[in-house]
């Protein structure tokens, strides 16, 4: 299979390879928790219709273990009858074997007994492979029992076959040698991919106890993991595997020689980490987890992405002002120039979001036009004026002392993931942004703009490539690619998803260390106060209502001063909320004063994101304030009122990111709060609050130049004084 | 046991009772992985000399679906010959118990086998209880199979048990009802919590299919989490339990009862969720998981800890600037007048901490001085005077357009944890900080500071008390009390975690959405290049390395430009550093220039914290940049060069928080940057970067005036337009 994606479906046949690492942990004691979770996974994906086949180490380990364990009893009896030693060295391996294999077999079928799923025991030598009569045998037995839902546990028969050891004993592999033609049954790995191919199964699962395979020792900083593995895979490179566990032949080569082997006869595979959680599951599902082998041309790795944007960066820091001022100019003039190309690309988008039947207002979104390019190239142009005074500007300056000087200077904030959803025009806008501020982008748009979104960074990547800094921008293609990049936390400075609440929620779980801007829910309230002008209300109710319901900055929420009911405006407020289409539920604390009403609201917190709202009443200012900071989103909050004092305790109250007085909430948005344009609105406390436009990509640091001045000079009686004046300075803002 | 600490060494004989929801799930189908995993964590914990006890249900609901099984196969054929239900509903329970309770035991025997435990079948019915004599014998049986390391598996005798139910129906338990003299084995529950008294047992476990017990239905979300629980606790309100299993008699009422019951007979109980991974573990070692019950009257949560600071901050914003700066004031008089008390306190610490043998350096940090309490003094007055113009200070304004204004108003960031190393003196200096801003304050001092830290706090409680705002600064008393509160996400707004690399990276792992300022690491280079002041550089390089090696902002790397290594400089350099007993290793790229050296560098990211350093050389400035750039945290690197073009490479491309030329590292400081004091040195890329002081501590909103405007008069053909003018206001810095 080319993808992960396909596995859900296509795997219908499936090997699990367990090692003894996972099998057994110290003293070969069986780790029985794994097995009864491994055990658990099969047997549920054995439910789904699906067939299942087990390959296990493991018997040695566990035997070896009781053998020891009847040598240490034995030993003292048996020493004064004879001297010659209990076990022949050589052999152990084999006992152990025999002894483990029994053990290990009564408890698989104990566990899977527990799912009603019948096992089958079947034990095989090479020989069993290189003659051609029992190799059939052995397929047609396997295939009946597939055919009859019993899952084959399947060994090398270790107590009969001679032992080999793998001809892979240094700890570097090189991939054209293990591209090779044919395979032996070296281990359980080999043993595994022979049966997948004989099987022709459609998925191998190596579990193994590393997470799967890194360009370097796991454990080191700069060593990558690979999500996927291809043939052609740094075909120049050699990989380097961690230690194979002590117990078992496997080790970590043997597992991607057998892999590549079975890839290349059709069977796909993956290799992932048996001890961590559902992993089974997960590979089935499609998930990225482990590293999965396929004969797709490897593509860059992600890391490596998030490393050439780094670069684009530092071209970006090293050209100066004026260059990215007109480097933005030229991408605005380019964007008209290409006018024809980007409509026909954007058509193709609308045709195939039309025939999936997206709706008219996500159409709308993505839809381009002459004037949206056009505003677009008039955003773009002011982004680039504005961009002369904003990277390594002066924010601070402080005399600390006659011979000390600090400046606080601002500077880009390095890499960053801006995921944005079905308006195209983002990507000029949140590249102009970007590029105007000296960071490295990594941009992911929405699937429905496929086209025209590659039509436009085709466009921008040329003028990139003309002032030498085409790696500062790149796109990102897949949706689990993103998932990837928001776990390198050593690669990415900031991510700003802008979508749907579940995909930022999901991004802000899923990064961890790396600072996210954005906001989850936009449950934007407008408050209306006992004084009031009702026309100024309703008309501020309606646009923060209906001129664009999806927006996060549209109104969820309308409260209303309990006086209000009692007048007309009430009902006015009503009646033209149901002209415009609105559907509204009343909150508790109204409902018990209305005599009647159509629907009811059960939660507060609720982002509608369509014409329909909340309408709850409020006993007083402070009710309206405490309702709103609890059940708000911080994103923005209006008031309308005529009283100035309520309008400032609204003000000081609200802990939200933008409080509105007698205005739409509409107004929340960068162009329109005059920052050019924004790359998200954020919710969050610290760093950028509310539509973050330039400023919000920019970080600072602190540069102090002296002449020779160390701390002793300054403290403890030294011969220098601290003065620490700030300095008023040209172009102080 | 008054504490969850003392269980790790108090618990020497344990009984787990596991209910049927954690051992059987869908369908009455075991689940295999949490029964292996349970039986795991009892092995470990006998292996450890412990003993052990396991109290199981799941009979029932295990032998019902194989009875259910069988009824399905023979129904058919029975169903010919009689007409007759196959069984009478009421007898199936009983003979439910009988099938499941042999397939239970067997399958546990098989999972303890894999650790060598031996186990035992004991089934009780209430009877043996209330019959002294049988009472003794199971009590005599019960004690002998626990001397001889074996787990007796307790279960009730179902088959020939009278069913009977819990008196306890309704979803609300009331706790004085449930406060009662006796109790009966009308569960596994109360049969855990008998046998927990008569076997004298340290602690019960009672392992649920939920986390513990929570002040509401778990899923609502105001319903806060009982990491302990006390008889006393909330005796005036009710507690609500979700729906119990559908099997089995417990639920959660009877679980909170018989907790109770053997609590006020002396053993410790917790009731947790034996789901989660490693819980009986994590019990047994203190952490806080699950509900742990205690006779000791209840601590404050943490939720609520956290949410009184927020209650503080909001009280802060209620006084005036002016308030807020005498607040600080008094606070340093305050200091002054209470002198003698804190130093007699601060004794206390000292004197613990020398007998428990404290190194001299941080001996040093931990004691106060009169000199140390003035400049304290002195900085607070000066935070004091700072703070006047900090909070609702007008950043921007903007002219959107003739009716709408636009303000950037700076607002605290809420709630705020600091977690700070032994210095005393960072309390006051952080509680002004935040005072000054308007957070709510929650503040951990190093334990070997507990004496001196008690005290300040308590004299800056009484100033804030008087100011109303009591709650504005919380003392946070255990580093368990952190692990947890850094978890709370929706109460915390900024973590600052000041200490070791390893507290500020467990902490940043923990925190997940909660933004947290600090640095993991400070590995600060000294970049000599080759034309420079010889004296200069020496004095730099020595006050860099010396001043305080245990400071983060002290230099870990010297890099040398190569050209340096041929004058007499170098020479001179390792000569003063011997002579000041600073330990040398040599760079991989040095190594190979030098005829012998006496210590290899072997990790270019070492903190060394100590008179110890790297000493490595570079080809030019830019290989000094980029190794600085890869190796180092950028946290303070300095350029020690006569040539101005070599300084203003370094200043623009070295992505440090602090850039120095020709001056020592140490001066990394928010003193010495003149920001009064610090909260904490921030590596991070955004909000604060290098010494946080007040502002790092702010936020801001944006407040938008109009007069009735709505979005729709300014866009497509509007009758209003956008001025977007950057307006100059009175203070604009």
């Amino acid at each position: 299979m080319e993808s992960r994606n396909q596995l859900k479906n296509s795997a219908k046949r499936i090997v699990v390879k367990v090692g003894s690492a996972i099998i057994t942990h110290d003293r070969g004691h069986l780790s029985a928790p794994r097995l009864a979770s491994i055990v658990e996974q099969m047997a549920h994906l054995q439910q789904q219709g699906r067939q299942l086949l087990l390959v296990s180490s493991g018997s040695v380990a566990f035997g070896r273990r009781k053998i020891r364990d009847e040598v240490l009893k034995s030993k003292s009896i048996r020493e004064t009858i004879s001297e010659k030693p209990l076990l022949r060295p050589f052999a152990e391996n084999r006992a152990a074997a025999a002894v483990g294999q029994s053990s290990l077999m009564s408890f698989y079928e104990s566990l899977f007994q527990q799912y009603d799923c019948k096992v089958a025991q079947v034990l095989v030598t090479k020989a069993d492979f290189s003659n051609e009569a029992s190799r059939q045998q052995l397929r047609n037995t396997m295939l009946d029992l597939l055919s009859l839902n019993i899952v084959p546990i399947v060994n090398t028969n270790d107590a009969v076959e001679a032992t080999v050891t793998s001809n892979l004993t240094n700890g570097v592999l090189d991939l054209k040698q293990a591209d090779m033609a044919d395979i032996l049954v070296e281990d359980n790995d080999s043993l595994a991919a022979i049966l997948a191919v004989e099987l022709e199964c459609d998925l191998m699962i190596l579990l193994s106890n590393v997470n799967g395979i890194f360009s370097g020792p796991p454990d080191k900083k700069d060593s990558r993991f690979y999500y996927t593995f291809t043939p052609k895979h740094n075909h120049d490179s050699y990989i380097q595997y961690g230690t194979k566990s002590n117990v078992g032949l496997g080790g970590m080569q043997a597992k991607v020689k057998s892999a590549l082997w079975a890839l290349k006869r059709g069977t796909s595979v993956v290799i992932c980490n048996g001890g961590s959680a559902g992993v089974i599951n997960k590979v089935v599902q499609g998930d990225r987890v482990g590293t999965f082998f396929t004969e797709q041309v490897g593509e860059t790795e992600s890391s490596q992405l998030a490393a050439m944007a780094r670069d684009g960066s530092k071209s970006l820091m090293s050209i100066d002002a004026e260059a990215r001022c007109s480097l933005i100019k030229d991408i605005a003039n380019a964007l008209q120039a290409h006018e024809g190309s980007i409509l026909l690309e954007n058509e193709r988008d609308l045709n195939n979001a039309k025939n999936e039947g997206l709706e008219d207002v996500l159409l709308s979104r993505l839809k381009l036009t002459k004037t949206k390019l056009n505003t677009l190239r008039v955003g773009l142009n002011q982004i680039a004026e504005k961009s002369r005074n904003q990277l390594g500007r002066t924010l601070k300056v402080m005399k600390i002392s006659d011979s000390l000087n600090l400046r606080q200077i601002s500077c880009p904030i390095g890499v960053i993931l801006v995921i944005f959803e079905s308006r195209p025009d983002c990507l000029p806008q949140i590249s102009a942004l970007s590029l105007a501020t000296g960071n490295g982008l990594l941009l992911k748009g929405g699937k429905e703009a496929h086209f025209s979104n590659l039509c436009l960074y085709k466009i921008i990547k040329e003028i990139l490539e003309s002032y030498n800094c085409q790696d500062a921008i790149q796109l990102v293609d897949t949706r689990e690619r993103v998932n990837e990049l928001v776990t390198l936390k050593d690669h990415i400075d900031l991510i700003i998803p802008r979508g749907s609440n579940q995909l930022v929620r999901s991004i802000q779980e899923q990064a961890n260390m790396t600072p996210v801007l954005g906001h989850a829910e936009g449950i934007c309230h407008v408050y209306i106060d006992k004084e009031v002008d009702e026309d100024m209300a309703i008309r501020i109710v309606l646009d923060s209502k209906c001129d664009y319901p999806a927006a996060c900055n549209a109104m969820e929420t309308l409260l209303i001063h309990k006086s209000i009911l009692e007048t007309n405006l009430f009902t006015r407020l009503c009646n033209e909320l149901k002209a415009h289409r609105v559907k509204f539920n009343i909150g508790p604390r109204l409902a018990k004063l209305l005599p009647f009403y159509n629907s009811y609201c059960t939660n507060y917190a609720i982002e509608y994101g369509s014409l329909e709202c909340t309408i709850e009443t409020v006993d007083s200012l402070d009710d309206a304030i405490s309702h709103i900071n609890r059940f708000g989103s911080s994103h923005t909050d209006v008031i309308v009122t005529s009283d100035q004092v309520a309008a400032e305790q609204f003000q000081k109250q609200i802990d939200s990111a933008s409080v509105f007085v007698n205005c739409s909430s509409r107004f929340a948005d960068g162009y329109r709060y005059g920052l050019g344009a924004e790359v998200g609105i954020s919710t969050s406390k610290i760093h950028a609050r509310g539509p973050a436009g330039m400023e919000s990509l920019l970080t600072y640091k602190w540069i102090l130049e002296g002449s020779g001045d160390i701390v002793t000079d300054y403290e403890g009686g030294g011969t220098k004084q601290y003065v620490h004046r700030e300095i008023a300075f040209p172009g102080a803002s």
